[in-house]
């Protein structure tokens, strides 16, 4: 396989917004940079709860993917990441108006990373909090 | 207002699973008694992450839903619940089939309700295991 | 009972660094200001694990401490508050010298306040990230 | 170095019940045995907290302490753990008599191994729960 196949194969090549459960969450607009990751997500009413306020599942998995590719940002080609567990809080409720999510790598071991997320409101407001685990599969070379 | 429409008004009643994100998720024939919900979600292609397998916040949204039935079915009337958070972590990956999830109130106090959640795939393989704390809002009366 | 009688049984004016677990621990120095609590501790042979490094339950005891302390400092006098949960992350190990930490209040909700807390050592390497959920039981005046 | 002297090194056979921070928790009459281990704990008066109960500190001293052994009795010799994180829930809050507590290895995989722990009062009332998550590093041989 050439270098360049090699690199198109790479995590954070392979995550976009029109694939998969991140196209069905409906994140848009991500960037990344030194593991860092952000994006915003307009709320739509399917993400709403039969309460009327978004459901915790869409910004839980807005967060996650955002962790995801925060980690993927600084992994080496061919290392890969999985999620050992992440927790996450609810602050505030939202129920319309976009929602703005970032994630950042605060500590990355030979095999384990721990991340930080967070969700906020467009005037800023803190909606939900969380911190996840991941594991790194180093590929050997 | 009368009594009947109040009971019509009660949370559990107002959980479908053909609305909202609950019908986005895919969650199919949940049931809920006492305190305890399951339901199953056969998996698609859009469930999946750039990994190839299901992507976390599939199963994470999944045990939430079943973790607010389960409560919202011991509720009273009127009451009301709310996430404060919740942990999941993740054992094994799946890439097909059906997941199996299932939630229960471990304990209920007056304002704050302990709830543990699962999934498992259709060989009863653990798969992810979550806890969660939920405020209650009881209506005065 | 005299107001002044009522201050001293706030919560905050009941922590005292030689009294019960928090003088077991051995926490020292701690101070306190608006939602915000630091503190320091001097790593002793007692503190240590069979794998000769810090045992979790010390540094778990020492951030949990700040956190009430954080809390208790914003509180009423009269009101009081209770640990729902929090989630302690390990990020790297520490055998001597002394261990700085801090908690802070990120959200004060009516009835729930969301805290976070960490711990470093000497050189400001972060040793430990925890989050916490408190309930608040209000005062009725 | 005899095999003797390796079993004598092996993580589970270096956890006493009268060293280190175990021997200040105050925990006794731990057993364990096929990743399943148990104890109890007299309250006694340096383990409350200012509000007159027991600190939580202690309740998670214990039951991590219980993880690490409930974990270790499954290691191979020469295999050693680390904790990722724990995240405890309290429940109920205790001041005098004895907590009984328990911890079970749910999970293991080659690198990480998912751990449920409690605590009960003497009438079996449950006081705390917790999850952990551990790293275990395997020895090449």
């Amino acid at each position: 396989m050439s270098k360049s196949t090699k690199i198109k194969n790479r995590l954070i090549d392979r995550i976009k917004p029109d694939v998969g459960f991140i196209r069905i969450i409906g994140m848009k607009n991500f960037s990344y940079k030194n593991g860092f990751a952000s994006g915003k997500l307009r709320i739509r009413k399917e993400h709403l709860n039969p309460n009327g306020v978004v459901h915790g599942g869409v910004i839980y998995s807005f967060i996650d993917t955002l962790m995801g590719i925060a980690l993927a940002s600084i992994l080496k080609k061919d290392d890969t990441c999985t999620t050992i567990e992440i927790q996450i809080t609810y602050l505030n409720a939202l129920n319309k108006g976009t929602i703005y999510a970032e994630a950042e790598v605060i500590n990355q071991g030979r095999q384990i990373a721990f991340i930080k997320g967070s969700a906020k409101d467009e005037k800023g407001k803190l909606i939900s909090h969380a911190t996840g685990s991941f594991y790194i599969s180093r590929s050997k070379r």
